[in-house]
């Protein structure tokens, strides 16, 4: 099948996956010379209210658990994931942040042909390749603001034996509405094919819009969720992620995860960061208001498409008569640092991603947009 | 060949890799209703000086690194342990632990048959298993004081495509000298076979004993050094190993690695520590003196017998007239933790393994086995 490509045939575009990523501030020091004290980095989507307390605390108070293994069964730390998302500890597996899941999943269930839409965040790909899957992209397009189209994908699945999708899409933002994603998680179930979804963006989404997949898992056999405490609760440094899915299938993947994935202080942080509900609160509000607004600011800006309303913490636009790499480099004269997302198949050098960040971070950025005219 | 062992073929002892590690406090607190801070833990090889003030330091100045995302390419980590150990930044990778390694390696390198002298650390076999391969135990003896016998291993060298060893060896100590291990090096490099040694204990050796691959790393083609921070800084909570290989080979085990694999924390922690040479340096002249009274005092013991005089921070024993579930059982009501070493392929309820821990903690172990008379 033309549309299905395998490792050898599909290079067109060569991923390097440690140059894919956004966060890489060393690069923009070195290439800017710029004080890392003073860079506002718009290219990782993080938090912007900074670290909840709790993480200080947390950190301070447990220094000398590194002269401990980590619980190898992650028991507590575990149920203290369970009781935050309403799943029982055993259909939970933690992990080396979210990523380390993305790596094991394709060769723990030795996929073969996996469906992936694009663009969309690259390691999905680089692990399915490391795995010698095919991989089958479904492109999105900018005329329809990106939309997913579940009807087209369960139209590929006699073809494929999994789908990663990534709900919200990074770098997209697009949101699959509620009866769509059920709908695809009820055809995936019928035909025993693999879902991944990965969430790790979806508690940054307006809780009447979100729709997660962690309701589904207890019915489903092949259906898997993947989260994060990265963004939300902004700790990149510290590598924390989950896995959630029936037990049969969090078993599986358990054989295949090295022991101790989890370091101490990421299990201690966790544990207490979970229930600080002031902290995820006033995130919620925060991101919600300042979206809005911020979205509103960028629509101002004669060179920006934008497209749907963004669903989670970042704004994804085109640009009109210049390129991202151009927008990159005049920002980072000003010590800004954006993604440009021109390494994202199925994207090219018309698109960047900007984070939500503090508000006056945010006019800082508009304001040095606002005068690029030429 | 009858001992090749496949994955299906081999059922012998089944191995789960969760239970099979020293180390599981939570485990004893629970059966024996120990209050944690009251266990003495001889079951992991630990620093016994506990933690470098360079830890404390570097974990307290550096706690809003978490907020960022580790280096993806490591270069200033990879530059201090390249410093550290007198070797080039690109014939290092840093990961998750050296466990992260063990897992990744027989899939990087399409590992079919590894040679495995047994017994040793559980983690080759489980690692060689995921990939499907087949294992060659090769045993030592008790009778030979469970020596490597590097003769035997290199007449199978026809029938295997990798090489797992420890060195000095978990949980037996046997250190293989140095004119042996060059020459299986050397031998290997002809055959084209992979040689994997994992050196994680083998900065606890006298350096008059100690032979480090490290030094053969530029000249052979197939050769890998696993080292890690865990043991010698006794910062197992903190997960940070490291491998060390040529060029080309590292190269090739990287595009299997997924990113920021080592925790921003662990990532200064290792900066700092790593020239912390008062540290280093008192660790050294400890471990030598007290293993040397530490193994004298045990000698005493008429219900143990002990092999070869220790190489490394852990002692390893024989039981006479008991079994070691029943030394641990003893034990245990004490609040002392040891390593039952049973589990281990190779070995049966006869085997037991002692940390070298605090002068005063030492004394209290031997004088509950002096009384145990029956």
């Amino acid at each position: 099948m033309k549309w299905l490509l395998s490792v050898e045939q599909e290079s067109q575009k060569k991923l390097n996956k440690k140059y894919c990523h956004g966060g890489n501030i060393r690069k923009f020091e070195e290439d800017y010379k710029l004080n890392s004290g003073k860079i506002i980095d718009f290219s990782v989507s993080l938090n912007p209210l900074g670290l909840s307390n709790k993480v200080k605390s947390s950190i301070l108070t447990t220094i000398d658990s590194v002269t401990h293994y980590p619980d190898v069964f992650y028991k507590d730390l575990k149920e203290s994931i369970a009781d935050y998302i309403g799943v029982k500890s055993k259909n939970i597996l933690v992990g080396n942040g979210s990523v380390e899941f993305i790596y094991i999943i394709p060769r723990a269930l030795s996929i073969k042909r996996a469906l992936i839409p694009i663009p969309t965040f690259s390691e999905y790909e680089s692990a399915v390749k490391l795995n010698s899957a095919g991989a089958l992209f479904i492109k999105t397009y900018e005329k329809e603001n990106f939309k997913i189209d579940v009807d087209k994908i369960v139209k590929k699945l006699n073809f494929v034996d999994s789908i990663f999708l990534c709900n919200p899409n990074n770098p997209t933002g697009y949101l699959i509405p509620k009866d769509e994603i059920l709908f695809l998680i009820k055809r995936c179930d019928e035909k025993g094919i693999y879902l991944f979804i990965d969430e790790v963006f979806i508690e940054f989404v307006d809780e009447k819009y979100r729709f997660s997949g962690i309701k589904e898992i207890k019915k489903r056999k092949n259906l898997l969720i993947l989260r994060s405490l990265t963004k939300f609760f902004n700790i990149p440094g510290l590598r924390i992620g989950y896995l959630i899915g029936n037990e049969r299938l969090i078993k599986k993947i358990d054989e295949f995860q090295p022991p101790w994935s989890v370091n101490s202080i990421a299990e201690d942080v966790t544990k207490n960061v979970l229930k600080d509900f002031n902290y995820i609160n006033k995130t919620k509000v925060y991101i919600k208001k300042e979206r809005q607004r911020f979205f509103n600011e960028l629509k101002r800006i004669k060179f920006l498409k934008l497209f749907l309303p963004p669903s989670a913490n970042f704004i994804f636009c085109k640009l009109k008569d210049r390129t991202s790499n151009e927008l990159c480099d005049k920002l980072a004269k000003h010590g800004i640092i954006i993604r440009d997302c021109s390494n994202f198949r199925g994207l090219n050098n018309k698109y960047v991603r900007f984070a939500i960040r503090k508000k006056e971070e945010n006019d800082k950025l508009i304001k040095i947009l606002d005068k690029w005219n030429y």
